[in-house]
């Protein structure tokens, strides 16, 4: 295997209220960059690009220190966290936000440190899409740009998410932003226009139901989610799903059709492991040997 | 190849106005026994048990006919048919029951003719349970049992859904029944309650999403939906999966978990064509080197 490329994330870093049928937690650490990075870092060297208020208490990003990632793209700046209180209903396919206060996430504007600028590979995870373009420009030779969105930029900045979509290799995104962003009435036809308007594919992300793999000239990749029978908490599965995968894209260098589907399948595998604890409890002890456990047993659950 | 086992399927047939996105259509032939009978005599022998009323168009079933479906069980009495008026929302997910008129199918009392009660493979799409237990006894050696049902049973008549459930050979349900019937708060806790209940094993439809086989001491299986660009009309692919899965089967009488994974697969590839159709118009005219074509282009979309 040749060695990792590294890979540079932007997103949030935030304090997470969760109430799920399961329990609650109280400002415990999440945040997109925080999910992602804590992924991708089981496979690759990872420089994490976030801001955090002066309330942060540093020392719970230990756990990623411990696996090498890069923290020097992490500000502190006068002010809160950024927070965010969400609740799960019962079987969890709902959630409704409480609560979100920005605090210093608003005047968020990502520069990136020599060492992440140099990084080859690029999750850009939900920021201002008018950030993610500038953050684009700043890396100085991308190999494999991977970008995440929400519906409210969809809706606000329907421009700039064209633009960063004709700049993509990899859009990830889940059917019901698909949908608004293409008004396509399937899957299939909505992945097709985001191929025409540029990416090289599109993952959508379907939750519980599991996620599609769709590249142009190629036959599309089906990834059913790995069966849980108590999931716990879904907070940050969509996160972990894109640092494996990405993590693993960029471990291995190799970005064949064949790759780009095993890619999939760890980034799946990675999502459910957080889902069955809460918030980054499972993830933050996630292992290669429990990763590679679970690859065959999927592979057991698909084979026909 | 055995020569294939003869499947006696019990239901309805009925006058369908279904309105999709992509069009309307009147008193069109619809009903569970059509759309199971129709699919599972691709691939065995099949018996319909049914009733219709005297306004009932008889030459609407001569497809069937031509398929060698026998059509003895099904009685014509003195009435309306069975009506059903749905209408499908954009994304298909969602339908809507506009109207319900039973007719002659609210006095449907199923009486196997001698043929039928001989068949070892025995399908009871959705009819009262109490119904459904009644032709369970008219059948003479059954060999494998399914049964299919909808939430007004479930929450109507529990105690008898959980008799049959236990004298099953296999439940097909939906997530929501499931939900329903279970409480679970996943697809594998409910699938195990029915396990628990006597049930040898339990099909999960999620529609779009494909479904997942749990069966006893065995590996789930998960079989993701064959994608369709162009969803036309929904309506008949449960039943289409059911039919089709259990006429596999009985046309290999072969119960091992591998076979019954084929049959999960070619359930839903059938069901993908009906959906592909408005009303019965794509599963009419389906051909084995369809579904087999289908079949390998579906293995390579599931491969990793």
């Amino acid at each position: 295997m040749p060695s990792a490329e590294h890979i540079t994330v932007v997103g949030s870093v935030a304090l997470d209220t969760i109430e799920t049928p399961y329990g609650r937690a109280e400002d415990t650490l999440g945040g997109s960059a925080v999910y992602i990075g804590a992924a991708a870092s089981l496979y690759s060297p990872v420089h994490l690009v976030a801001v955090v208020g002066d309330d942060f208490p540093m020392e719970s990003l230990d756990f990623l220190r411990e696996r090498e990632v890069d923290l020097e793209g992490v500000r502190v700046e006068p002010g809160s966290t950024f927070r965010w209180e969400g609740r799960y209903h019962r079987n969890m396919n709902r959630r409704d936000t409480i609560r979100t206060e920005l605090g210093v996430f608003e005047g968020f504007r990502p520069e990136l440190p020599a060492s992440a600028a140099e990084a080859n590979y690029l999750m850009l995870a939900n920021i201002d899409p008018d950030l993610q373009l500038d953050v684009l420009k700043q890396l100085k030779d991308p190999q494999l740009v991977a970008f995440d969105t929400i519906k409210h930029w969809i809706r606000d900045k329907h421009g700039q998410i064209e633009e960063l979509i004709r700049q993509m290799d990899v859009v990830i995104i889940n059917d019901e932003e698909l949908e608004l962003l293409t008004g396509a009435g399937s899957l299939l036809a909505g992945a097709d226009q985001l191929l025409e308007m540029g990416t090289r594919c599109v993952v959508v992300k379907k939750g519980e139901h599991g996620a599609i793999l769709v590249g142009r000239d190629e036959v599309p990749f089906l990834c059913p989610a790995y069966p849980l029978a108590e999931p716990k908490d879904p907070t940050g599965a969509g996160d972990t799903f894109a640092g494996a995968m990405l993590g693993y894209l960029a471990a291995t260098s190799d970005h064949s059709p064949f790759n780009f589907r095993r890619a999939v399948v760890y980034g799946s595998i990675a999502a459910s492991f957080t889902v069955e604890g809460f918030g980054l409890d499972r993830l933050m002890n996630l292992t290669h040997s429990e990763l590679d456990a679970r690859f065959r047993e999927y592979r057991a659950m698909v084979e026909f």
